[in-house]
Parts: C-alpha cells; sequence; structure tokens
C-alpha cells in the first residue's frame, strides 16, 4: 500500500548523513519529497521558504539545525564553542521572526549547555554522562548533549500535541462540524498536530466529525497541507476560501473552531497564520466558540500584548503570483502581505496548552502556568 | 498611446453585426480582448463563464442579448413573438440565479413591450414611432423599440452610476483609504461603477485616496479587476488578499468601505460576491463605515430578507484548481464554494442609490424610495 502522508515524518534528524530530512511541504499536495538540509543555509533557506513552517516543526528543526551545524566545530575552548553557537543560532533565528518557538527552541539548546555545564566552570557531570574520562572542556560531550537536547524538543514536541488533542477532545461533540485555518495540524509539528490533533483523537474514538479547512490564501496551507493531512486520515473534509467563513458559519454548520498560533502574548492575544482574527471576529458574531491550540512554548510571557508582536511581512509575488507560476494582478500594484495577524484575546474562548484549557482572563491563567 | 482598460466599453451593442461586444474579463489583467456574442448560447455562457459579470453589466447584456435574439424573429403575431421572447429570456435568466438585474433587465424589456402596445391589443403607437403605416402586429417595429429600450438600459446605467459616485463622493475625505472587495467598477458596468464611482469621481477632483483592493477568491476579480481598472485611473492601488482585511482595518489605514452589490431585499439585507459580509463583520468591529452601492434597479422590493436570496454555489474546480491551471488541494476533497454572501442590514451604514443614501431603518427608507 502506498505511504501516506502520515506516515512521513515531517521533520527527521538524518545524524549518518549529518543532515535534517524534511517534507519539502511546497511540493505538496501533489508530490511528496523529501530533503535532506545540511549546511546553514540550506536550514535557513528550507524555514524561510516554508519547505519546513508551523511553529512546532520550526522550532524541531532549529533545535536539529543547530546541533548538525555545531556538529562541525572544531573549537578549543568553551568560550570559542558558545560564541560560534550564538553566530549560527542568531542567523538560524533570522529566517523567521513570528513564530516565538524558532527562538525559543534555539535558546534551549543553548541554556541547557550553558546548565549542563555550570556557564563552562564544570564539565565533569556533561563528560561523564558521555563517557569521557578527562575534566574539562570537551567538543564531543557538548556536541553529545545537543544531540539529545534537539532529540528532546521533538519527543516533548510530540507529546505535547497529545496532550492538546486530548484537553481539545473534551471540546468536541458526535456529530460537530470544526472550521480550521492554515495549517496547524501534523505537517506543523511531528505527529497529531496542535489545532489538528483533537480532531485526529476524536476520529480514532469513532466520532463523527466534519472538518472544514481554510484555504488560506497566498500559500494556500489549508488546501494544500490541512485538507490533504485530513482526508488522507479519513476525515470528513471539506476545503472552502477564506472569505467564506461567515457563509458557513451563518449556515449552522459549524460547531467549533480550532487554530494554532505563532506567539501567544502575556495577555492571551494570539498572532496566528494571516486571517486568523478575521474568522475570530466572525465567529463571536455567530456565538461559535473560538480554541487557539497552543503549547505552552508558544506562550511568550516576555511580550506583553499582541501589538508588541512583531508580524512578518512577506514578498508581494506571494499575492500577484498564484503560487509563483502566473501573474494575476497588474504589474506594480502595491501589495499588502502580512503573514500573521493577532487575535485579540476577547475573541478567543480557550487556550488550549498541555497542561489544559486556559480561560480569560488570559493574564491570570498563564501567570499561573509559568 | 495604448488604449487604457477604462478606454474599453464593458458591453456594446454591435447592430450592424447582430451581435454584442464585450471585453473577455476572464482573460485580464493579462490580455485585453473582447469578443462577439450572437447566439444564445453565447450570450448565456459569457455570463455564466463571467467573460461579462458584475450585476448592472450582467443586466445591460441581458438587454441588448434579448434583443439580438429577437432580431432574428419571423413572428407572425404578438402572441407567437410573446412566447419566442418569453423562452428567451428564460434562457437567459438561468445562467445566473443572484444578481437581480438580469431578470430586471429581461422583464423590463417584455414589459416594455406589452405597455408600448397595451398588451397586444393597439400596435398604432409603436408602428407610428418606427415610421409604419399599418395598424396592426409588425414585428419591425417591436423589434426596433427592443432596440431602443436595451440602448436606454445602458445609457441609464451609465447615469445611475454617475448618480451613485456623487452621492458616495460625500461620503469621502481627502486622504481617506478606502477598501473594496470584488469587482464593483467600470468593469462591471458601463461606465464608472458603483463601489468605484465615489473613487474615480473622488480622484478626478483631485482628492488624495489610497484605495485597497480585496484580491476576492475563487476568481480574483479583485486582483485581476478592480486593481487594474484603478490602477490605469492612476489612483494609488494596494491589492491584499481576502483574510488580511482585519489587520489593515485594524492597523488604523482604513476610513470607509464601499462595496457593490447583487440584490438588496426590502429589509437591506444585501447580497454581494462572497466574502462581502465577512468585511462587514469585520468593519463593525473596527467601527469602520461600510457602504453598499446600488443602483435602485438592485432593489429587489419582492424579496423580503436576505435569507431569501437564492445564493449560486459555483463548480468546486474553481477553488482546488488556481485559475483552472493546476491543482492545489486534494483529489476528492469536497469544496464549498458559494457565489455571494448576505451581508444583514445591521452591519451596513448606508445603501448609496442613484436617489440618494438610504439610512436605517432600510424596510421604511425602501418603501418610500419605490
Amino acid at each position: 500500500m502506498a505511504k501516506s502522508i502520515l506516515d512521513y515524518e515531517t521533520v527527521e534528524l538524518r545524524d549518518e548523513l549529518d543532515a535534517i530530512e524534511i517534507i519539502d511541504q511546497t511540493l505538496l499536495p501533489g508530490n511528496i519529497e523529501t530533503i535532506l538540509l545540511k549546511t546553514g543555509e540550506e536550514i535557513w533557506n528550507a524555514i524561510y521558504l516554508l519547505q519546513v513552517r508551523g511553529a512546532p516543526a520550526i522550532g524541531v528543526a532549529a533545535g536539529f539545525g543547530l546541533y548538525i551545524l555545531m556538529k562541525k566545530s572544531e573549537a578549543k575552548s568553551y568560550e570559542e564553542f558558545m560564541k560560534q553557537l550564538r553566530e549560527k543560532s542568531d542567523y538560524l533565528n533570522s529566517s523567521r521572526p513570528t513564530a516565538v518557538n524558532l527562538s525559543w527552541a534555539l535558546n534551549r539548546m543553548e541554556t541547557h549547555i550553558k546548565d549542563m555545564t555550570m556557564n563552562g566552570s564544570d564539565f565533569s557531570t556533561i563528560n561523564e554522562k558521555h563517557g569521557i574520562s578527562e575534566k574539562g572542556f570537551c567538543l564531543q560531550s557538548l556536541i553529545g548533549e545537543m544531540k539529545e537536547e534537539s532529540e528532546r524538543i521533538k519527543a516533548e514536541d510530540i507529546e505535547v500535541c497529545r496532550k492538546i488533542g486530548e484537553y481539545g477532545l473534551e471540546l468536541i461533540k458526535d456529530g460537530d462540524g470544526i472550521l480550521t485555518h492554515c495549517n496547524a495540524g501534523q505537517l506543523a509539528t511531528c505527529k497529531y498536530g496542535t489545532a489538528t490533533a483533537p480532531m485526529y483523537l476524536a476520529h480514532e474514538k469513532g466520532l463523527n466529525i466534519r472538518v472544514y479547512c481554510d484555504e488560506t490564501r497566498p500559500l494556500l496551507q489549508g488546501a494544500r497541507l490541512t485538507a490533504f493531512e485530513l482526508q488522507s486520515a479519513g476525515i470528513d473534509t471539506t476545503l472552502l476560501c477564506d472569505n467564506m467563513s461567515a457563509s458557513l458559519m451563518k449556515s449552522g454548520k459549524i460547531n467549533a473552531i480550532f487554530v494554532g498560533c505563532d506567539r501567544v502574548a502575556a495577555n492571551g492575544d494570539a498572532a496566528n497564520k494571516i486571517g486568523t482574527s478575521v474568522v475570530a471576529t466572525v465567529a463571536k458574531r455567530y456565538g461559535i466558540p473560538f480554541y487557539v491550540c497552543a503549547p505552552s512554548s508558544t506562550i511568550d510571557i516576555n511580550t506583553k500584548v499582541g501589538d508588541d508582536i512583531k508580524i512578518e511581512q512577506r514578498k508581494p509575488e506571494e499575492v500577484t503570483e498564484m503560487w509563483y507560476k502566473e501573474r494575476m494582478a497588474p504589474e506594480g500594484v502595491k501589495v499588502y502581505n502580512p503573514a500573521f495577524d493577532v487575535t485579540d484575546n476577547e475573541l478567543i474562548s480557550g487556550i488550549v496548552t498541555e497542561y489544559g484549557v486556559l480561560r480569560a482572563p488570559y493574564d491570570v491563567a498563564i501567570r499561573k502556568l509559568f
């Protein structure tokens, strides 16, 4: 039997090849192809071009990426090692600004090395752990530790998504129609997805659900990725254009909305794929609960409110040329192309994390969580 | 100097060729090509395929179309003539269900012939008018009368749009940012457009305005037509995807929204291109006035409320295949593809007609108008 898209790993460490292997998501749904990323430029481009995308998957790719790049280090001292690490980390971090998981994963890798070595003052624990008898700085044990930490990030991602699925499942009834925007699916994580995790678990438990996918212009992640992976799982899947949400919600077909997010501010404002706040606004009008699925790693307590979140502006050609094939707008026209928007906390019915569903007031709920 | 798109006639009677000439709008903005429509099938297809589109332009094409088709009549009696007229009228009317202007123009053509002949009981006035000396049924004078009536529909369309522009202009200030959805522009009418008429007049008067055009999936009338015609007129034009409206409105760049409509119910609920009610819902949240530009021919007092308006469902391929080129969604996925949605009257700040700006309560304002 042919492999389903769900049988592929979104992001995989291929240590024996000094590489990360990813599904090239820009080719979906027409072609399922994996590619190997070995250099910093290759990893940076894969994130920038959305060959790997989705806040959690970007975090995993960044962790593996930093490990793969540091594997080539010939640093002679802890200071040199950490300088190289920060340079490579800063470079990878510049690929996309909005998803906090990118910087979160990179910082976690750095912090882990600092913690394990007491800021470079004691290598005994780490050396012992990796079977090194010497006491001082040892490249091999640092690199081995980075590998383990990057693998933990991936394993935790899978576990976090499963838990989000379990908490989200409590918000779904048999027969529900569910709307989602963009792709916060398995393809955006390592398994289950965030917004899709409750859907996959509901389907596994035999609940009848109907999922409606916004196509999500300009890059069509909803059409190309979410509809593709849900349909591959055998879930009743319907595609619509982003501007059809009011018509659909008014028709009574939607009982709940689940979306992912790229960064949640300390007050619960949530940045996610452009158009998310449109869906939330329309949902409010029709009294439909709107849930944001967020691993706690996506909650950024250092960002006070949504307006403080930096929103990536992308190339006009994403809008004017339909998927880079043919120009569908007049030459020279100006284009407004933000990649994300911020959904105000008052439009959010709940934030589904791996620790449970947070409810308003979100500033209090988030403070309690951390 | 090369002809601008604004120098072309959207719909033109080419009587000497027994044809209607239209711009094939499916080829814009890449190619400006006009085509001749001679048979009923050609006219029906041109409307169904959106080669000619926009409620007012469809009305004009239907009037010319009915005339062109009846020109070939060899009816021997008034009854036979009217039977043929109704058959051809019913056929053309089946091309698209939502825009009331289609049936309005076709009914107007039929009613005019009935009125001019006192329901086929007196041909003296009509025959005299067309220089026919005989007193009874005369094919030539009926056909001549149809031609005149269809030309009047077009002339009135231009005049109506100009007046809508003048009333709409009073709602615009120098420096305003204006958002529009779909194409209710010159390409949807014979001149000025409806939603764009205030913009063209503002620009003519030297006001600085910035117009933002929703691209309007699935058929991209905003990107292909509105952005094209406004930019050709030298207006500051910016394109955005439909799902970017909340981000744009929140940024403070938009002062007013103008859209067209396909049918306004007696209570002011307005059917227009899918996504219009999404824009209206978001505008309400950000306190931005939302105006519907409607020739009085678009107001259907026989339709009580918006829910009574029949909404055309179109082919899945419009969504799954990007402008009919390449599949961008998984094979076999279901598609929700309504061509229109209904904006509830409570979301509408004013309905701009050729007689002035109607304000809520719309049922009263509309009753007064008729």
